[in-house]
C-alpha cells in the first residue's frame, strides 16, 4: 500500500475511462462521467488525450433526450498492436493483434534444434518479422512458454524443450528490441486469453487446463492469473493420480501426465497391436468419432483421470468454472463426460453442482490470444 | 475499479498511517512520512485524529540526530476490544482480543441441543457476557463457524452441528446488538490467525490445514483468505486419497475425513481389541508417544493421507508454506514425516523441496485469534 499521488490517481482514473469505453462501447462523455463518477471536466481532460494519442475516435452520434445529441466516443481498435509468440510448439507462432485480441497478422518459424543458441536465434527472427510488419505502434511482446517462468523478472528458469535454463529472456529481447517485453508460461497465458476473449470472459475465477504433450492448468483468481509462490501454480501434470502408476518424465510415478497428455494417448495408440507408429492426433480424434472401442478405451481413461485432477482442483480452489484446451476437445461430449464422472463422484455434491466444465471456444490461437491479453492487461489494464 | 475520492484518499491515507504504526511500532512523525511518502502535513493531521480517537500515543522521545529529539508514537493495544467467538466446538468458546490479538478475558457456553433455536440462544449468551465484559470499545464482533458460510452477506449456508440453514446471522446479530458482525467459516479464519499472528505471518500464500472432527483447509492468498465461487474453497476433508476406501459421511468414498479427521482416528483406535469405546483423543496422542504400534499405525496413515491432500494442494497452488493445526499436531515429529513423505513423492521435486510443512503456533485459539484478525482486517485494514 503506497501513498496515492496525483500521478497515480490520473493514471488510475485513464484506466477507468478506457475500461468503461473498452466495455461498454459506443458511449458518450456524459456517460463515461456518469458510469466512473469522475466529474466531465475530467473525463473530457482525459479522453481529449486519448484522441490524441489515436486510441479513442469520436464515433457518431447517440439519441439525444431533448438537447444536442450526444457525441460517441469508441475506441480505435487498430490503433495499437501487440506482438505475441507462442512457443509451446515445435514450430513458433507469432502474430500481430490488435487491441481486442483480433489476430492481424500471422508468422511461425520452425525450431528443430534443442540449444540454447539455436531457439533464441528462432525467437529472434521471429520477432524481427513481427516488428517488420507491424502496422500501427507496437506496444510490447507478449511471449507464452512453456516451463518454468520467473514472470516477475522475465526468466525462464527452466524450459526443457528450449534447452533454456535460467535465461533472462525478458532483459534480453528489450535490450535488442528497445521495447517492453512480458512472458509468463504457457498455460497461464491460455487462462488469461479465456479470461479475456473466452466465452466465460470475465468470471472473476476460473481454471484452464491446457492439454498437450504435457497437462497444466492455468489459474485466475479475482480476474488475475494466480502463479503461486515459485510461478509453478497449475503444475497439475504431475498430481499423483493413478496408484502403481508408471513412471514420469518427472522421476515420480503415476503423475496425470503418464495418462492425459496427448503424449500418452499417443504412446498408448501406438502400442495396440496393428498400430502404425506413426498414429497421429487427428487420426486418433478421427478413430475414436468413429466409434474405435480400442481407442476410446485409452481416451476415456484419459478423461476420467483428467476428472480426478479437476476433483482435486475443484475440492481445493472451489472454483465454479473450469475450461479444457488443447486438441482432446476434439474428443467432444463423450470424453467430456469422463472427465466430468469423477468430478461428480469425488467432490462435495453441492460444489459439484455449482461446478461448470466446458471446451475452450478459443482453439490453438489461446496462447497468442493469452499473450496479447498479457501485454493489455500490464499497459492499460484492460479489459 | 472506481474513481478514487477525496474521502477514499483520506481513508487509504489514514490506513497507511495505521499500517505503518503497527508494523514498526516506536515511530516518529517524521520517519512515518519518509516511510509513507506522504507529506509531513498530512502526517500530523492524521495522526492528530488518531491520538484523538485514542488509538495512538505519544510514547516518549527517540534518539535526535541533532534537533528536537523526535516524538515517538505507538499504538494503544488496549483502546479497542473484539469479540471474538468460535462455533467449531460443542462448547462455544467466546474471547476479548485487543488490537494486538491479546486475549483479555474468556467466556464459554455449552450448546448441547441442536434446534436452530437453542444453538443461537447459546450464542446469545456468549455475546451478551463478551458485551458486558468489555473494557474498552467493542469494535466488532467476528465469529468462526464450521459449515458453509457466505461471508459476503453473513450467512450461515449450512452448518450441519449448529443446526442452521441459511441462517442470516449477520443481520440478526447486528440488530439485535447494534454492532458490526463478521462471520466466516473456521478452517478460513484460523489461516488469517497465522496470517495475522502466527509464527508465519505476513507470508504472502499460505494454506493452513486444519485437522478436527473435520479437516478442512484455509488458503490465503496475496495476503487474503481466498474464498472460492461458492465460499467453500479449502474443503479438502472431501477429496478423494483412499482408492476403494469407506463412506463418508458426504455421501462420497475414500475422502480425505474418512482416514485423517480426528474422529477417523477415534473411530478407528476404539475399534481395536481390548481398547475402551471411551478413548480420548488426549490417550491416543499419550499411547502414540509411548510408542504403542497399533496406534502409531492408524496415526500414521492418517498423516500419509493428510500429505497426499496436501501435496494435491501444492500441485496446484504452488504454495510454499504449509501449516498444520489441531490436535494431531501433538504427534510431533513422527507424524509430520508420515505427512511429508508423500508430498516427496508425489509433488514436482522442485515445488516439494520448495514446500514447508510445519505446526501451528496458536495451538486452540487460532479460531478466536482468526475472528479477531477478520476484524482487524476489514475495519482497520491491519496488518
Amino acid at each position: 500500500m503506497q501513498k496515492a499521488t496525483r500521478q497515480q490517481i490520473k493514471e488510475h482514473n485513464t484506466r477507468l475511462v478506457l475500461k468503461t469505453i473498452y466495455s461498454q462501447q459506443q458511449i458518450s462523455r456524459a456517460d463515461i462521467a456518469r458510469s466512473t463518477r469522475l466529474t466531465r471536466t475530467t473525463v473530457s481532460d482525459i479522453v481529449g488525450d486519448l484522441i490524441n494519442d489515436g486510441l479513442l475516435v469520436e464515433a457518431g452520434l447517440g439519441s439525444s433526450l431533448g438537447g444536442k445529441p450526444p457525441i460517441l466516443l469508441n475506441i480505435v481498435d487498430d490503433s495499437r498492436q501487440f506482438g505475441c509468440v507462442d512457443l509451446s510448439n515445435d514450430e513458433f507462432q507469432g502474430a500481430l493483434v490488435n487491441l481486442r485480441g483480433t489476430i492481424t497478422k500471422r508468422i511461425h518459424v520452425d525450431s528443430t534444434d534443442d540449444s540454447e543458441k539455436t531457439s533464441l536465434d528462432c525467437l529472434f527472427k521471429l520477432v524481427d518479422s513481427l516488428i517488420e510488419s507491424a502496422t500501427s505502434p507496437l506496444v510490447g511482446i507478449g511471449i507464452g512458454s512453456p516451463g518454468l517462468i520467473d514472470t516477475q523478472n522475465g526468466i525462464v528458469r527452466q524450459a526443457v524443450n528450449l534447452g533454456w535454463k535460467n535465461l533472462p529472456l525478458k532483459s534480453l529481447l528489450e535490450e535488442r528490441y528497445g521495447l517492453p517485453i512480458y512472458i509468463a508460461n504457457d498455460s497461464h497465458v491460455a487462462a488469461l486469453a479465456e479470461y479475456t476473449f473466452g466465452r466465460k470472459r470475465q468470471v472473476a475465477n476460473m481454471a484452464v487446463i491446457k492439454v498437450g504433450p504435457g497437462v497444466g492448468a492455468g489459474i485466475v483468481v479475482s480476474g488475475e492469473i494466480y502463479y503461486g509462490d515459485g510461478f509453478n501454480a497449475g503444475e497439475i501434470g504431475h498430481i499423483r493420480v493413478v496408484e502403481d502408476g508408471s513412471q514420469c518424465m518427472c522421476g515420480n510415478f503415476g503423475c496425470l501426465e503418464t495418462v492425459s497428455s496427448t503424449r500418452a494417448i499417443l504412446r498408448q495408440a501406438r502400442a495396440l497391436p496393428g498400430r502404425p507408429a506413426s498414429l497421429s492426433m487427428e487420426e486418433i480424434i478421427q478413430a475414436y468419432n468413429a466409434g474405435d472401442a480400442e481407442i476410446q478405451a485409452i481416451v476415456n481413461r484419459a478423461g476420467h483421470y483428467l476428472g480426478i485432477a479437476i476433483a482435486s482442483l475443484i475440492g481445493i480452489l472451489d472454483i465454479h468454472h473450469i475450461v479444457i484446451s488443447g486438441s482432446p476437445i476434439c474428443f467432444g461430449e463423450p470424453f467430456l463426460a469422463a472427465v466430468r464422472e469423477p468430478v461428480r463422484n469425488q467432490v462435495l455434491s453441492t460444489m459439484a453442482d455449482a461446478a461448470e466444465i466446458s471446451c475452450s471456444s478459443l482453439g490453438s490461437d489461446n496462447v497468442i490470444l493469452g499473450a496479447s491479453a498479457l501485454v493489455l492487461s500490464l499497459v492499460y489494464g484492460l479489459p
